[in-house]
């Protein structure tokens, strides 16, 4: 990206809404843009501080949500059903991460009908490092004050809860 | 997706996050989260909506640009800064709007380095009805109360200043 604008971009088609009268919609279509912009700048950051780790940040919500569990292991529709993705997106994460061993698919004791996914030992130890980088590049240096990802956090539970992502 | 999960699972993660010692970082990792999600549940509803229209949201924000230029068009390396995506994103976009005669690429009247991108008439008419359909289905309707639509984009705004976005 060059050098910065001279001026909010998402402001100045907030601006251009409300001119052409669609003022009622405005305010929606400027935050709902600027969260998929916000999203984009964190998606990248974190990609980058992931990628020495050969992990993307999907690949790994995976090594940490295993990484939490209490067996080192989960069948694979829970844990779609927990990373709030859809199956195909999560088997495109196992994929890559059974094919670099940092995971395994292994069979369920009792469900037939679903696999169990194991943290391996290397998938251990990529993800203790991936994560101290996460806490210490983004996570402790995000650039939002702690007050305002405390509010975000707060309004976004609230819109995630009316969509249905949880009771 | 299936049915509702009964506990946030961001919260869970970032309770795990605090009970690891990893507390200082937890509120921002939620945060960051959570905007991730949020955008994908945003994206998944903008590009449903978008479909009928033969346009996903990226290409959307393309053609929406160019109808509040002055002239029906902007050079492509302004129109890249302005949408903040990278050279090669826009050049997906414009590749497809082109192909269906949404845009046309023009030589630049006075500098060789880059071309023109110009709004077809049956862009116009796409743009108009996708825009009403946003409007109507997303943007009237988002699932987030006005103050938190206002409150967000107020927070993401000091966020997207300090990574440079804009002046």
């Amino acid at each position: 990206m060059p050098s910065p604008l001279p001026r909010d971009p998402i402001a100045q088609a907030r601006d251009q809404w409300i001119a052409h009268g669609w003022g009622a919609e405005a305010d929606s279509m400027a935050a709902i843009t600027a969260i998929m912009r916000t999203a984009s700048i964190f998606l990248q950051r974190a990609d980058a501080i992931l990628k020495p780790h050969g992990l993307t940040f999907a690949r790994f919500e995976v090594l940490a949500l295993l990484g939490f569990s209490k067996r080192g292991s989960l069948p694979m529709n829970h844990a779609s059903q927990l990373l709030q993705v859809h199956a195909t997106s999560l088997t495109n994460s196992v994929d890559r991460l059974e094919a670099t061993g940092l995971v395994r698919r292994i069979p369920h004791p009792t469900d037939g009908r679903t696999r169990l996914l194991e943290l391996s030992g290397e998938g251990k130890r990529v993800l203790f490092n991936a994560r101290q980088d996460l806490n210490e590049q983004l996570f402790s240096n995000s650039g939002m004050p702690e007050a305002d990802a405390r509010t975000l956090f707060q309004i976004l539970s609230r819109f995630r809860h009316s969509q249905g992502d949880f009771l």
